[in-house]
């Protein structure tokens, strides 16, 4: 499985609206809603990936995104069939790492944060099921 | 077609750059570059969908972005088989529209912009191919 884009996360306070309003909007569907490390997470189906709704529960990452930007897109996920290997990869463009190892993530995932510094001011995340 | 993810928009101010690292990053090709609209727009493909990276060519939106804001991930853009009916529905979900009407957008699309106030703060785009 080559890398390819899994799903947009998105900083809200009130995940359930939300992804009542894109499912409503768009005519998506709810895939999946946990608790998960101190968030409520609504992941919306696109068809070919998600938005990743992520609303805090409690102080956190994303608790201080919504005090710091507001509401809005966080970061953006790439599925890969070998993290480690991507890992690599990035340490060998230079790219620091937020995870220098592979952690759980939501839904059961397997991820890994890349530092935005080095790509672009974009916080991108690998994910591999 | 139903609605799915189709790209995220990324402002940038060096679109060459970024596009080489993302390339080599991830494992991805180079699918499309052009100037359009005062921009360098270069698609950097992830097979079920693409990063668009947005380099200012004079002053405008994303000028105005990276000025107030840095780069980073300027929009996240779903494909939709009817951007009309999308518009509509949207209107009747008393979401703002930035575009009333499809307008031309990069690599020959029509495109059409929501307000964020009314998506969660996320600047969401409709692109019919």
């Amino acid at each position: 499985m080559n890398t390819h884009f899994d799903h947009a996360g998105v900083a809200t306070d009130d995940a359930a609206e939300l992804a009542d309003l894109y499912a409503d909007l768009f005519g998506l569907e709810i895939a999946h809603e946990e608790e998960f490390d101190g968030m409520r997470v609504v992941f919306v189906d696109c068809g070919n990936g998600y938005f990743e709704l992520l609303e805090p529960l409690e102080d956190g990452t994303i608790a201080q995104y919504l005090d710091s930007h507001g509401a809005g897109i966080h970061h953006l996920a790439l599925a890969t069939g070998d993290l480690e290997g991507a890992l690599e990869r990035a340490r060998a463009s230079d790219v620091r790492l937020i995870d220098e190892e592979p952690r759980p993530g939501a839904w059961g995932h397997t991820v890994a944060f890349l530092h935005p510094a080095d790509t672009g001011g974009v916080l991108l995340e690998f994910v591999e099921y």
